[in-house]
């Protein structure tokens, strides 16, 4: 019992100490920021020695531990993946700038001049899992919105995410920020992401990234606002009127380019009147790389290559070299499976049909809708908005990918001359 | 216990229906939605009697049941009132058109088109108090936005409110749109509200409008999504270099006006080289129709006219002719005054210091930050929004006034010719 209040306490003080720092880089001047978020950048170069060596510890207790090689890659830091974390902070440096910027001004009747204009939230809670270059991104995306943060990442990579808060707030006090503007939590047991996520007066805003199971405990735990994003079960609809060579193409990104991302297609949906001519060759050129479900169809068509599919296949978010497929009954039967079985993260319509790509965009309400392009440009920074935070799949604040931008919000200011109001 | 599964049931089943018709409404023309709304505002005028009858059954049990003067004005509806409601309903349907409205068009340099696209929310949960004016705007504020909505008015207006969803539905079901798309939940107890705010997968949104007491309860029982407006505690700041006369006049707009409202002013900060010749005017003014409440200086300067202020009144929302006035040491003090003690909703500075004015409203973050105006000013309709669903103090998804747009997002839509990902 000590115990728990020495922890909620501990963690209260940590976001104490976040609220009033966010409080100074709010009030801070671009330029300010911007000298902060180079400082962070020409830090972690400087610290690389520290950060590898705090990162092999990692290693060594991840392999003892028998972690699988895939966490054990997302775990590692080396020189070509820190020389990355130090160039993304440089780039967040260099994006334009957000806070201040006036996104609508218009005069009223009576004289008053009305604008909106972008302000930071304030303390930003970060909830990840093995990845330390989540580390850097979010502590320059949060201060380049002007906001401080808390990051919580996970027990794997406390070592390494020690050694590059260090090198955070080496940057910050260079540049004369405070170094609680970015604070890291010690504690790797999920009662203190409990604690943490409960403090709505101090903090305004969660985003967890991780597995389904740690982002559903954040959401059931918290009285702060979570932005999230469960899966990404994408789709790739090939329309009647589509391209084939295009659409095999564009469907051959989408899988095998990086089966393992969020923005990887797992389902291809395959318009009647060209199953017949497209499945063959679809079978052809994945099979030998890429384990196919379908349904009888398909498994009709395709032969032996196809493994018959069921009804968990529609849902499944595979993060792997496997790719369910269906024949639907035109555009109508595409968006209801969509609708039915998606996760509104991204779909594609491949068509030349100008009309039914319009529809497909218009009816579909995924946070990304496409036409002949591949899902994986499903990104922030291939999309246009500088580093990623995170991609939401709620429509609350941020919808689809979300940069420095979602880390804002918009306020009045209205210039009067004296006006009151009848 | 078989009461509480009955009730849980009951209420699942109107989330599950508004789902279905928020898939009908957000695939519905801009056209139709109009034809839908057009329709609610004249069959308004057609339930008119109705309307009257369901009324003064709520009005006289509230006065059987020792109703206060102040809430059964709340409660009241008549001719003209009845009119007003279709009027407003009227000029949501005249408005500018959300719903596929493009916020940004952006071409890559791989030649893919990305646009930001409005979409729906997708269910909204209204949970408000006495009112019956709120089941009509929100029902007509959620069409237009493409939503469907549910909603749950007090126990005191639920004849009312019946009567008023009697006419939505005749209106909606004129214009062939699905009465589904705005449902009341006939349950008036909290455990109704408890079980409702729960539904995550099926409510996008809950909007909470009343006393803290009603918002703090949604806020504790929601797994859905909540935007807050916890209260308005207003300041006027007359900086030195401010025209005494335009302070006095825009302090007896925001208090006098329409003392019961959030955008009321309720506390004035004066500066201290203004202070000697501001606060016996402003007592001379204020005193005969308000109660003052003053700090040591304000006690001396004003006279009998002015009681001692405590640390509470600094905290207060009177929403009454009550008004604190506390004398500060330049802008920094009171801006560190409103950061302590404000609830980040509106705040104004007088002053012809265009220096100082530019300042303040660059520093303080509330959700409306004036300069030379009145506080009640803080308002959807006269910020250009259009009708406002509520006014938001927290900084998520929207942040002060709410308007249509606020019950909206964005998707990413993009147009491509074959890209795929390198």
């Amino acid at each position: 019992m000590t115990e728990e209040i020495e922890r909620a306490r501990l963690i209260r003080g940590i976001a104490e100490a976040a609220r009033a720092a966010a409080r100074t880089v709010a009030k801070a001047t671009a330029q300010h920021r911007t000298r902060g978020l180079t400082g962070i950048s020409e830090a972690i170069y400087r610290h690389r020695a520290a950060i590898l060596a705090a990162n092999a510890r990692d290693m060594a207790a991840a392999r003892d531990a028998g972690t699988s090689a895939a966490l054990l890659d997302r775990l590692l830091l080396d020189d070509k993946r820190i020389t990355g974390l130090a160039r993304a902070v440089a780039d967040i440096a260099a994006a334009p700038e957000i806070v201040g910027r006036v996104d609508r001004t218009e005069t009223r009747p009576n004289g008053l001049e009305i604008q909106r204009v972008r302000i930071p939230l304030g303390v930003i809670a970060m909830i990840y899992e093995a990845r330390p270059n989540v580390t850097t991104d979010a502590a320059a995306l949060c201060l380049k919105a002007g906001n401080a943060c808390i990051l919580r990442g996970g027990r794997e990579a406390l070592e390494s995410n020690r050694a590059l808060l260090a090198a955070v707030h080496d940057g910050l006090v260079t540049a004369r920020l405070p170094p609680e503007a970015v604070q890291l939590v010690p504690m790797t047991d999920r009662e203190a992401i409990a604690d943490l996520v409960k403090l709505d007066e101090l903090i305004d805003l969660c985003i967890p990234r991780g597995g389904e199971g740690l982002i559903r405990f954040v959401a059931e735990h918290a009285r702060v606002p979570v932005i999230k994003h469960y899966k990404g079960v994408c789709h790739v609809f090939v329309h009647a009127a589509a391209d084939a060579e295009l659409a095999l193409a564009i469907i051959e990104n989408a899988k095998v380019s990086r089966p393992g991302v969020c923005n990887a297609v797992e389902t291809v949906l395959v318009d009647r009147p060209i199953a017949r001519k497209l499945i063959p060759r679809l079978v052809a050129r994945l099979a030998p790389t890429v384990e196919l479900r379908g349904d009888d169809t398909v498994c009709a068509l395709g032969g032996d290559a196809v493994r018959p599919a069921t009804e968990d296949d529609w849902y499944a978010e595979y993060l792997d070299l496997i790719l369910a497929v269906r024949v639907v009954d035109g555009i109508d039967a595409a968006i209801a499976h969509i609708e039915r079985y998606g996760s509104d993260h991204t779909e594609s319509i491949i068509t030349k049909d100008r009309d039914a790509g319009e529809r497909f965009l218009r009816e579909v309400n995924s946070s990304t809708v496409m036409v002949n392009a591949s899902t994986r440009f499903a990104d922030g920074g291939e999309l246009g908005l500088g580093a990623e935070i995170g991609i939401s799949t709620t429509r609350l604040h941020a919808y689809g990918p979300m940069g420095a931008e979602g880390l804002t919000t918009t306020k009045f200011v209205v210039r009067g001359t004296g006006q009151v109001r009848s």
